[in-house]
């Protein structure tokens, strides 16, 4: 199976990066299951369901989401609702929404369960604990995958060593810079430490740099504005194997538009 | 100008990354000046003046530092003589050492500049101020390089826009994790959000994965012991113009043994 | 001379704890200056001239602000023209306003400076060097008064012991929460961790607990909003002598209505 | 019933001062029960055996931890054994030790619950979700009291206030400064931010004053040590009514020897 996990959708920029080049990669590369990190693709902050609607008919077929889940507040009308998307699992256990969700394709079960870091992110319980306390329910999945949406390189490196070989692939978002270091663990998990940002090339994080500046100048309140003009997409393969659901290969994918 | 900026150094294996990788690379790259960011030269934590020394014989020419400075005290006996080595210019003025130091290399005025973050990092100054402060009296340097030594990627991105044409370029160091984005601002300043990790591959951060996955399930004091086994060189090339010193080029280097 | 220094005043309940008390606290205490931490004056998030001009009207005759000092936008209308409202001196120098002031009272010269501390608290230089480059400057005023914005004791406490003797008081704000630790250090500077809050009784810290306690049971944004019912005043008395200026006493003070 | 609260015992100067001042406040007082928070007692950081005995020895019944719990290993060979002391009930599960305990004292069923925040404290669970957890299997004890070991003012009034009524007492801890707001809620909890610090009386924190300054002005590593010389006792008293077991008072106790 080939799967395409994206970086953070980063407004209206990082959808237009995703019409411009996800018809060609699921071509390319014949995928058949794209996940999204989706928790900045509206203005920035968080999701509604219209980006959402927009976002799956270019042909992504899940999100996962991080700390920006809540910004817009659309989102408590439909991820009740809503199927292909899930929040962190281990935000409290009375947030709307899931954190994990199971997928038939092609008669292969899929699960994606979504985790954030508590390194610097606040009122989450332990991403190790929340996900062994799961795992039974989810351990017969052919393939499972994780992003673990963290600022920490080191944790989110010790959690996918903590549970390699119990998982397909920890896949890191959050940073919105992609990292030089696609592997697979020696129990056979790969894993990235982070994907990467989906949205304006010209740009701090996906936003105009202007702004970005000006507040490290001043340290003043700013408005940030979503970034403009050329786009890219950043984003990983897995590619698993039909027979055992071992994974293959992970790797690295970047496409800009000129 | 060929340069290359090693990232951080860590512990005993990232000597021996340094030993068995640094000689090829000079030849291979025609390499005129070597840095290295030192922080963790020294069993993880700190540098002293016999590692320093180990180092520079084996073609390191300066060493950068950043939170783990004064981890190894032996730093406070020699910082204040060697010439090779600075810490960040935004520690607090009375702390011993330099924070930026101009070298000649072949008649080229070079100058190296270390700061740290001000995101998750405590009791120092404005990074960009104190940068800016000492801009004047750096500013006839041919080539200025800056080690930006934080974990918030958004950070070191609005630092080096924030100069941008004011330096040569701006690296990244302290998530010991490389990242896939060199390149060349608009105003042609290089940059990298992080250069990554020279130290052991079977590892979390440069150390054994076992205590770092142990903290990770019980959060649990734990004594760190530095990675054996394979080891990797990660650092940036710097290509700078011999007419006029503009940049011509960055790259990601990586090089594991096997 | 009679000082009092007002704890942080939170939105339209605090302005009534003040309209309701400060008159009563002038006399009775014989006040020649009251100060008031002013940075949550306007609906809980920052200040405005309207509020600011409302409260000199109850006879508070200083604000010193904090971390919440640019939450209201009307702040930069009139920051650079109030000769009476200082914010943290240790925010980046290109920001508006001043921090600190000199103000004669009675021929007795007295200079406010507002500090913030830097743990827990980004993008913001030594409190401690910031004011030891000041101080040449201020050293010939005889009162000098320092409102310590921050929000660990240990960094409160320490500022305070390393100016003992430089100046004439160290108050701490933003904890909103009044400690019962006033005090004269050793070498004559008068001391407390936290002066309090002026609001609501039925608050944390000012605002409607209804929120706040969602908030810690869900994680969920929340809009904040200010308390109401009955108010309190928490602020401290310090009182110098008139010949050398030295400190007699430090004394807290809480109001309540009933 | 009459219950003491003793404030972060710290170090050879914390226990005297327990030495001192202990014994006539049992009598004083008519007390029936002393807790104390016991994580600094050993040094400044974490219990041992030896030292816990001591403090037994003085009339204490029941100690609770934080933060420091485990900074002394020796607690790793007694926590399990020890029925009268215990640490934070949402550390990970899988750690050494209890978050609770219920003791019979003159028939009447008292539970001590221990509770870390999460703001500013990596590694912990929800202390509301874990305390609602295990209600059900407490909420027979007559009397219910909860050490709430946080920095942050604000987390510690919020988790009070959700459970006003359900609980006798919520008494926060760490931060070493006594606060000034001892209040029963409106459903019959009875409240104090932090209860203080029991050790030097010249110190910061407990420690010595010197070291800290020093960090202040430099943010060099220091190795801080406990405070001598004059000591003092921080703790509140706790007055449960015999028939119904609701809060009759809370109020501070603060004694100094001269
Ligand atoms: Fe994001
Ligand atoms: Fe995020
Ligand atoms: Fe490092
Ligand atoms: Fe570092
Ligand atoms: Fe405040
Ligand atoms: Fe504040
Ligand atoms: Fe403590
Ligand atoms: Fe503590």
């Amino acid at each position: 199976m080939n799967i395409l996990f994206i970086g953070d959708i980063v407004g209206r920029a990082g959808r237009r990066a995703v019409r411009t080049f996800l018809k060609d990669l699921i071509k390319d590369y014949k995928l058949d299951f794209v996940i999204a990190n989706g928790e900045n693709s509206a203005g920035g902050f968080g999701i509604t369901k219209k980006v959402a609607e927009e976002l799956y008919g270019y042909g992504i077929d899940f999100f996962t989401m991080g700390n920006h889940t809540w910004d817009n507040k659309d989102i408590f009308k439909f991820i009740d609702e809503d199927p292909k998307l899930i929040r962190p699992l281990n935000f409290p256990d009375n947030n709307p929404g899931r954190g994990w969700q199971t997928i038939e394709i092609n008669s292969t079960k899929l699960t994606v369960v979504n985790l954030i870091g508590q390194v610097y992110m606040q009122g989450v319980d332990s991403p190790y604990h929340k996900f062994m306390k799961l795992y039974p329910e989810i351990e017969d999945s052919d393939i499972i995958l994780v992003d673990f949406h963290a600022e920490a390189t080191g944790e989110k490196m010790a959690f996918a060593r903590a549970v390699d070989g119990l998982v397909t692939a920890v896949i890191g978002t959050h940073t919105h810079v992609q990292t030089n270091d696609a592997q697979i663990f020696p129990e056979g998990t790969a894993y990235i430490t982070d994907v990467g940002l989906t949205g304006a090339v010209d740009s701090i994080l996906g936003m105009k740099p202007d702004k970005m500046i000006e507040k490290m100048k001043n340290s003043l309140p700013v408005r940030y504005e979503v970034g403009t003009g050329r786009v890219k997409i950043e984003a990983c393969l897995i590619k698993t194997d039909d027979q055992n659901n071992s994974v293959k290969q992970i790797m690295e994918i970047k496409k800009n538009n000129l």
